[in-house]
């Protein structure tokens, strides 16, 4: 590959669905050399000719990010790809984070980040408009960080009345976390405020489920699904089958 | 139309670039017969034989979804246009709304909503990853809220120490509420807080520009740009040309 100028694209496959995921980052992949990313992501881009597939396990996102500059220096056409979007609590920080620390070479590297569609856009989608207005955005893993500002960022949040969306809600390894996240909204919120939770969405295995944070149980969630909680304005619309979710636009100041 | 089976679609057309609009959304353009939406957006669907575009003035949200509702119920197939993501700040809460209060029968409609890629995802794409850790969105206009609770959220963000997006930052009729926006943001995050200004990314009249929150002045902005402001943690990585901006993955709890 010398002599060829090599370049990165940080890309979004969107939730799931082949048709959620954008012109720009198909034909990124169609141009590739070399895909990078966590196993069940890199699966989801078809083998072709001239198309090496680097899968890697979850929680290598630095080792796979150093991989993806060193060959898009060696003029390798790089894309590592994401669920979702690259820059909603994925690969795009990673990539960031050993650019800046890594060789002052990589700087000139001819970089993209290509947005794709986010769990969160396409679960709001599904069940109407629950992120119409003012909302916020919280990985609830505290892998990375401690569970105190999780719960600060909670009670904040709440004082704040925006919509939430949860990213990472449970994982088998911490389960005990949702339960006390599901504990402060309530106290903070109350038992009558609306809960959603959203589930691989566009794919096969969808499932969504309405209901409020007095009904809520742990066990709804897994690292799968998209959890969003109401501000105190949202509001359901019953139908047959699924109601709708949806946070108005307007605010009267209720919440002040 | 009598007789065929109408649907209504909302539809997100991403930022501006054509390489950014989902194949879903495509798809069904290429079935509607109506196209609806503020006169800009409809614009950017190509006009064919069959189509029928309904251009109306912004701030008539509610208006243009009754008439969306009422050609479905009449058995049109029809598209309902915003800009970036239906469920930002645009026109599927707008939908909701009217779908509440309207007939009792709209509710057995066949209603999708379609994501798009939303101006904060496609500037943050282009700046690097901001919005990499827990972020809020905040649209600033304060046509259907209360000054104060605007104010009230971007206290409450910033003690939360989330990364922040701003919609609709500013306009040529209400141009003092970015500047108090400015003030608040600034003695609560202080002088050196990087803040970006993206303006219309994606499309010929894009500009990006990054700096903090001592330097930056309101005219930076206006309806066009999406404005994001860092948390404490966001850093920035020199290179030549438009420096990188992103938010770290990891939080240490200095911030608690």
């Amino acid at each position: 590959m010398n002599g060829c100028r090599g370049w990165l694209k940080i890309a979004g496959l969107g939730p799931g669905a082949e048709a959620l995921i954008t012109p720009e980052v198909s034909a990124a992949l169609a141009e590739a050399t070399d895909v990078v990313g966590y196993v069940p992501y890199v699966e989801r881009v078809s083998p072709r000719p001239g198309l090496t597939r680097h899968g890697s396990d979850n929680r290598e996102e630095i080792g796979r990010a150093e991989q993806a500059l060193r060959m898009a220096a060696n003029g390798h056409r790089v894309v590592v790809v994401s669920s979702g979007d690259p820059g909603v609590f994925a690969m795009a920080a990673a990539i960031f984070e050993a650019l800046e620390a890594g060789e002052p070479a990589w700087r000139s590297l001819d970089i993209q980040v290509l947005p794709g569609i986010s769990a969160m856009l396409a679960a709001s989608a599904r069940l109407g408009a629950p992120l119409g207005h003012d909302f916020c955005c919280i990985n609830l893993s505290d892998n990375l960080k401690p569970w105190a500002l999780i719960e600060k960022r909670l009670r904040l949040a709440a004082e704040a009345d925006f919509a939430m969306a949860f990213y990472n809600p449970r994982s088998r390894a911490r389960p005990e976390g949702f339960t006390r996240a599901l504990q402060v909204l309530r106290e903070a919120c109350g038992p009558q405020r609306l809960i959603v939770f959203a589930r691989a969405v566009s794919t096969p295995e969808e499932s969504v489920r309405v209901t409020t944070l007095g009904e809520a149980q742990p066990e709804m969630a897994d690292m799968r699904t998209l959890v969003m909680v109401g501000s105190s304005q949202t509001r359901r619309i019953e139908r047959d089958g699924q109601p709708w979710v949806y946070t108005p636009r307007s605010a009267s100041g209720s919440e002040l």
